[in-house]
């Protein structure tokens, strides 16, 4: 088993929107600020310049003890030593990434709603991102929103832990975390934030505060 | 160490080229025309797509013999048992993925030129595409074309197999097999051939005679 993970405030990162101020400032601000937990997504990259930078936010965030997730690829989280990797539907299956993987890495699985929830195995999975609950532009291929009552009909039919994903404003984030969401991910949110740091901190006191 | 494997004729498949015959009766046509190796190649699928079709070539080729190997991505290649990986530049670094892969998959890596050999960290490289020989379409990023000529210079540098790639005909099978490559890898003219079993009996024909 992994070691225990903290899904309170979950930074997906998002190569377009940290390019001015960079993939590292932005993540320590964010860390600095309370994030607990960091996924590295940069789907147009190659694999080379996937695994530099996953090293160099492991030398900044393994000191910190959050963990470091891949979005997809399972080869350079291993070659990274990273602490996990997240998967879409589209991306290998959990158990196939699994058996990559090793039994200590963190395994995160996306899904989109009640139905697509029930369709998955979830063998070897670790945790669940459920969304977009807003509409969102930095997924593409992201399905329906499905608002926090989707995250809630999906809390019911799960004891994984689980984080909201999509669109999140910190206005957003009480229905969320009421709704029984362990945590909320955010990409806009911090990544475009002006002061990323206190975007968020604010993020964080929401989820803290709806508890 | 991996088992010996064969580049005589080595095929790269194209997902547009093989699409109106599809993926599977391409590969089956061109190994009864002799070809010894196949590597799937595939860059705009998804993970679980390219796990799938991995695992569909496997089945068609190992009771063959016929080695399958990966294109960049080292994950699918293990999650499927695939017997190799062949890395570009811009992938993941030869001994990043012979540490995911270990000892006994094949590992290969594309050369553009003699200056990018002498560049490479080649540890944990089992052989070596170079090229591209000739001009070709199916390689947006391909670098500019080094002739046989090139792949003599390469040639020159190294104990390594090697394979010439990138254009190649019938008719220029013999310049590239006498500059020193081990054998041919080509994409479309098996993969865009009306008769894809006839091309590589054509293709490995002239390899054999120019030996």
């Amino acid at each position: 088993m992994p070691k225990p993970f903290d899904l309170t405030l979950y930074l997906v990162t998002d190569p377009r929107l940290v390019a001015a101020r960079g993939l590292l400032t932005t993540v320590d601000a964010a860390v600095k600020g309370g994030a607990t937990i960091v996924q590295l997504r940069d789907p147009d990259a190659h694999g080379r310049a996937l695994v530099e930078q996953a090293r160099a936010l492991k030398a900044l965030l393994a000191p910190l003890g959050i963990p470091l997730i891949i979005n997809d690829r399972v080869d350079v989280a291993v070659a990274a030593d990273a602490d996990g990797v997240h998967l879409g539907q589209d991306d290998m299956t959990p158990a196939d990434a699994r058996a990559v993987l090793g039994p200590q890495r963190i395994l995160g699985l996306s899904v989109g709603n009640p139905a697509e929830y029930a369709a998955s195995d979830l063998s070897g999975v670790d945790y669940l991102g459920v969304g977009p609950v807003k509409a969102t532009g930095t997924k593409a291929d992201a399905g329906g929103a499905i608002g926090a009552a989707g995250v809630g009909a999906v809390r019911a039919l799960t004891r994984l832990p689980l984080v909201g994903i999509g669109g999140l404003a910190t206005a957003d984030v009480a229905d969320v975390i009421r709704a029984g969401a362990d945590g909320v991910a955010v990409v806009s949110s911090i990544c475009a934030a002006s002061d990323p740091e206190q975007a968020a901190r604010a993020l964080k006191a929401a989820v803290l505060a709806a508890r």
